[in-house]
């Protein structure tokens, strides 16, 4: 073995709980009240299990398997199921639950109080509002943010919710209490200010429909449908995450 | 004392001027251009007085009571107040002032030649264009950014003024040298290209004016109004910081 | 010589090869598959080289004269020409190139599979997603996007073109596969959803042609044009730089 698996510049605190086969980069800090799954990379110059006073006193969690790129953010009072993978630079602060292999871009911040399903991904610089609700195979791209206020300031904090395989494009914005249904697609650059109907695409500065999804045609000369997505993008997910979303698609329109 | 204040892995330079119970974190740079205010938190990997051709040789000055979270940037040749609030990741460049109390949230990017008054609010990811002058009790939402060149790229400069008590939603930008009037608000994803008057509402892209703040309620089932906000919002506030407010709104519409 | 120039914090991995006078800062790391030309500064807490299955290999390969600032990640398998400057926590991935002086604003995250030509100028928190084609003289302002895919998520990526001396203003987004002429201005928190003419303004949500550039006066009292740029601003370049630009400009609209 000619590289240790804790580099010898890291600061680990005595009372982490390191599974086997974990990895700590360079300048990397890991507090004491976590717990990370074996198998798992923590990146140079992170900051792992950062004490809060908001954090409820509970560990981090981080499943097995796990990816913790470099310069990342992630505090104490969270659980993370296995595979979680972060891009550079993310901030994942406390109360927040996700599942299984979810995957927060580059830049994304989870401001935290957050409840996240199996298979979630943040592309880049995401922002997710406290009390957000986010279900299983969500997509989310780069520059969107989630509000939760509906008069900033206030203390009126009303989380979106983004249901099972919704896709949010880049630029855009979810205002305050915001449903985002199933198999919805939020065109780039859009502003939404009131619910999105399940399997229909919305843009424009405010949102309006603008078709079923089912009408959009992949542009890879095949004719097939582009959405639901699962149809044709399967990269990465276990071979039986898709097996019970066919039966409720709508009709294409 | 278990824990030292200065981490042994953090590098002080000779010269830094530290007050009293001042911390220092793990990898953290204090550059020896400093004057740090007492009872203050210096985060994990930051660099701090980072010297600078453009800083007019001016130390870097940090008021008492201050929290400067991890990775974040601050140059010399600024001062801000007391009790002064950083995010994660915070650039804070030259020539700047800042009251009391001011908060940078993560990600956020002061570039420098900035006017900033008593308890600024910048939520997350501002940007603040240079020559910008930004009242007291201002709120800033994540993903806004102040411009500052009116045919980019040019020599002119034309920063935004935000006036006391205005509030900017999240993805907004406003146009070089345009002025947001005391108690306005702009909404979230609003491209401001004029002046906005004060106690008034605007949105779109272009912005046009919605209605006075007044006539929001709060969405609490109070049926109180949620602007002026200062009238239920008063978090971390000192009690007397809205004395005068009050006395120049106008009447509801 | 008072201060070293490998900071005896940094961690050098054997192998790098650093030319003359490259200077390192506190806790930086360098890893082994790096050229660094000579008179280059890497900033605090630098990772430089990053190693990535994606990178096919090759090294990061950085020109002389470069500054790379704090908390920057640049990976293996690219190639920057002579004066590259980054602002701090910049992000450049595998398999992309740039020619001479490109310079990449504080959090700008350059996904990868790019071609940049000379002068390019990105400047804080860009977002250029992979297989875009930049040409030379390009100017894009704080918070734009370049995406890829036409219907996320999926399999195919059309990448931006963004032509030379064109300029795209803060807030924007440009849709995948679009192209944005030679000397075209995107205004501020435009989506561009379709090819931009050389030498035309557009904005809006979408965009729409607002006028030819050449009608956009200097707001500095001179009345001459603001466009093409090159005619009043040349901070920084060389002296040749547009020597080929005047040519092929129409007459003012």
């Amino acid at each position: 073995m000619s590289t240790p698996l804790i580099h010898p510049t890291a600061h680990v605190e005595p009372g982490a709980k390191l599974g086997e086969n974990v990895s700590v980069g360079p300048f990397a800090v890991v507090h004491a009240n976590v717990e990370i799954g074996r198998d798992t990379e923590l990146g140079s110059h992170c900051e792992i299990g950062l004490p809060s006073p908001l954090s409820g006193g509970g560990p981090l969690v981080v499943g097995p398997g796990s990816v913790i790129r470099s310069h990342s953010v992630l505090y104490e009072g969270s659980t993370y199921g296995e595979r979680l993978i972060t891009g550079h630079r993310v901030t994942l602060r406390e109360r927040t639950t996700a599942g299984r292999n979810a995957r927060f871009g580059t830049l994304t911040d989870i401001q935290g109080d957050c409840e996240i399903g199996d298979f979630f991904r943040a592309h880049s610089n995401v922002h997710v509002g406290k009390h957000s609700r986010i279900g299983n195979f969500v997509w989310i791209f780069p520059y969107c943010v989630l509000t939760n206020d509906p008069h900033p300031p206030s203390h009126i904090q009303m989380g979106c919710v983004i249901e099972d395989y919704a896709v949010v494009a880049t630029m855009s914005v979810i205002l305050p209490g915001v449903r985002v249904g199933s198999h919805a697609v939020v065109g780039a650059h859009t502003l939404v200010n009131r619910d999105v109907q399940p399997y229909t695409l919305v843009a424009g500065n405010p949102a309006k429909p603008i078709r079923a999804t089912r009408e959009i045609m992949l542009r890879d000369g095949t004719g097939r449908p582009a959405y639901p997505w699962p149809s044709h993008f399967r990269e990465g997910y276990p071979d039986d995450a898709f097996a019970d979303w066919d039966s409720d698609q709508p009709a294409a329109g």
